[in-house]
């Protein structure tokens, strides 16, 4: 039963996302629009359910909305959630923009396995192209009007919006920590709290929004989804260092090899020890990512950040608790958290 | 007395740009701010009236607010027109959106006699930067729901919604004609009506919505700005071949030196004549300008273009002079109109 509702929402996520973007399908510019739905993953070589993502974000927001059942009578048909589906569409979008010129600032060759946009079409048209996804996400939030008073509307794209800009802040802070060594564990919270959880946050909070909850119930929904996207970071952060790819050390994925400044490592850091020493002197080569990696769970690195999302995990399903999200919505809601922050790659 | 209603206006402008691109004044972010304040022209070397441009597009928005004068009770106060001031800053940060990315895209080094942003601090770093820009502008045109019904709030950055995409369709063909020479005519409209008239004929268009005119008069408004666009593109064309620094042939600046398919090259192109072949012959030098604009002038390129500006010209007055504009803002639209169309340089 969970199952079919969120296979009637992926579709429908789908169906929408397809209808926002073809407002490029014009004769003139085809290949633009094909651009956008190679990128989305429709078209091209290797299209499919790989290529696409899993639309985990829409989805969130799709089930927010449904798990609200207060306002019955704004709420009447079983199917009330596909009124927001073109700001479910929006998120996902949004997310793609930022992924689209992140492949071009961090020199991404491929993404799901694919050539990156900028590597197909070059830099300049696939920063255009990144663009005119924003520019449609945008366009698809305010299409809400079409069943929401505008005053919801202004609310929701204003939501959207100023998440927006933590994405920004939370990519120039990533991109400036590249060059530097002397981070600590304090500087990466803001960086990843605009880069993930900003628009995982968004998903339940405009979810909550669209589903007439009231205002405490918002807060609520948007707290949970606040710290499912820390604590997925986190869960990302401890994989990138010993998830079963990363530590063949064959993988370029290896997050020790490309330097990232993850939770661990900053943890490590601000020890000051062998670890230090050693990702001070420069870049670590495959050949010894094994080795780098045990010394760093050896100085507690992997110890702290498997309690720092653990905690955060509890705190996320806390406040998704308290938020009390009803009926096969919330179970699929609270299935999907626990997937997220269970997975192993 | 005009000249102090556009002195307010311009004040107006620069206060609300400073205060929307100020959400990234933070400790955290300073790098970031300074960025955007740069590009604006507010700091670092160079800064000034010369590097912040002339604010054609938020001054012609006020202005068109205030020339409405219908609804006298909405309108109560002599300066009701600064309500949209939030809008006008809004458009004016799309339009440096737009700049620096297209400096990226075109590989421009200067910018209003000044390094561009990509140059000072990467391209990675000026994506963002960009990026930011038009986040705020949409954060900008929805804080109007300080001062306009919702309604209109969302009607207002619809419009504005919709001429991004337009301005991206528009770079799209833009970066899409350079590898081709079997351009004509047809495909140059296209391309200029999303590079420069869209976002002028918004900035018209969403100024009389903002006025409470009527639906007529709101598209009269439209009309204007649009027409106003095609003309100013088509006189900047012939600037870029026939005007002064272009003629030196010492500025990198000659439209012709860059290959740039501008009216009267298409012209040429389709009479397939003399200028034709040498087009299609390669890259014109510095040494050659002056003969092949000469041969461009002798196929009748200047004349076409100079004859189409005079239409679009009379084409935006008239629409301007239906809309009927009121008072002293008015007066100073006719004024404005009138300059940018009259330029020499």
């Amino acid at each position: 039963m969970t199952q079919n509702l969120q296979q009637s929402m992926l579709e429908a996520i789908e169906i929408e996302l397809k209808r926002q973007v073809s407002r490029l399908d014009e004769p003139r510019t085809k290949l633009f629009h094909e651009m956008l739905t190679y990128h989305m993953g429709w078209t091209g070589e290797g299209a499919g359910a790989q290529a696409t993502g899993k639309r985990i974000r829409p989805l969130i927001t799709l089930l927010s909305v449904a798990s609200i059942q207060e306002k019955k009578e704004k709420n009447s048909s079983d199917n009330y959630w596909l009124h927001a589906s073109s700001i479910a569409a929006a998120i996902e979008l949004v997310h793609n923009f930022s992924l689209v010129h992140d492949d071009i600032q961090d020199n991404s060759e491929l993404r799901r396995g694919r050539k990156t946009a900028w590597i197909k079409w070059g830099a300049p048209m696939a920063i255009n192209a990144g663009d005119a996804l924003f520019v449609i996400a945008n366009q698809a939030a305010l299409d809400l009007r079409e069943h929401y008073p505008a005053e919801m509307v202004v609310r929701a794209a204003a939501i959207l919006n100023d998440c927006c800009l933590d994405l920004t802040k939370g990519q120039f802070l990533d991109m400036s920590y590249e060059e530097r060594t002397d981070l600590t564990m304090e500087d990466y919270w803001p960086m990843i709290g605009g880069k993930t959880s900003a628009l995982l946050s968004v998903c339940t909070q405009i979810g909550a929004l669209l589903g007439y909850a009231q205002k405490e119930k918002i807060e609520l929904y948007r707290l949970f989804g606040y710290n499912l996207g820390l604590a997925f970071q986190v869960q990302d952060d401890i994989l990138g260092i010993w998830g079963d790819e990363a530590l063949t050390g064959k993988s370029a994925a290896s997050d020790l090899v490309e330097g990232k400044n993850s939770l661990p490592v900053l943890f490590a850091l601000e020890k000051n020890a062998d670890f230090a020493k050693r990702w001070k002197q420069g870049p670590i080569s495959a050949d010894e990512v094994r080795a780098v990696a045990a010394l760093l769970e050896k100085e507690g690195g992997k110890a702290y950040a498997e309690k720092m999302s653990e905690e955060l995990t509890q705190k996320a399903l806390e406040y998704l608790k308290q938020a009390d999200p009803q009926g096969e919505a919330g179970e699929s809601i609270l299935g999907l958290a626990n997937m997220l922050l269970k997975r192993k790659q």
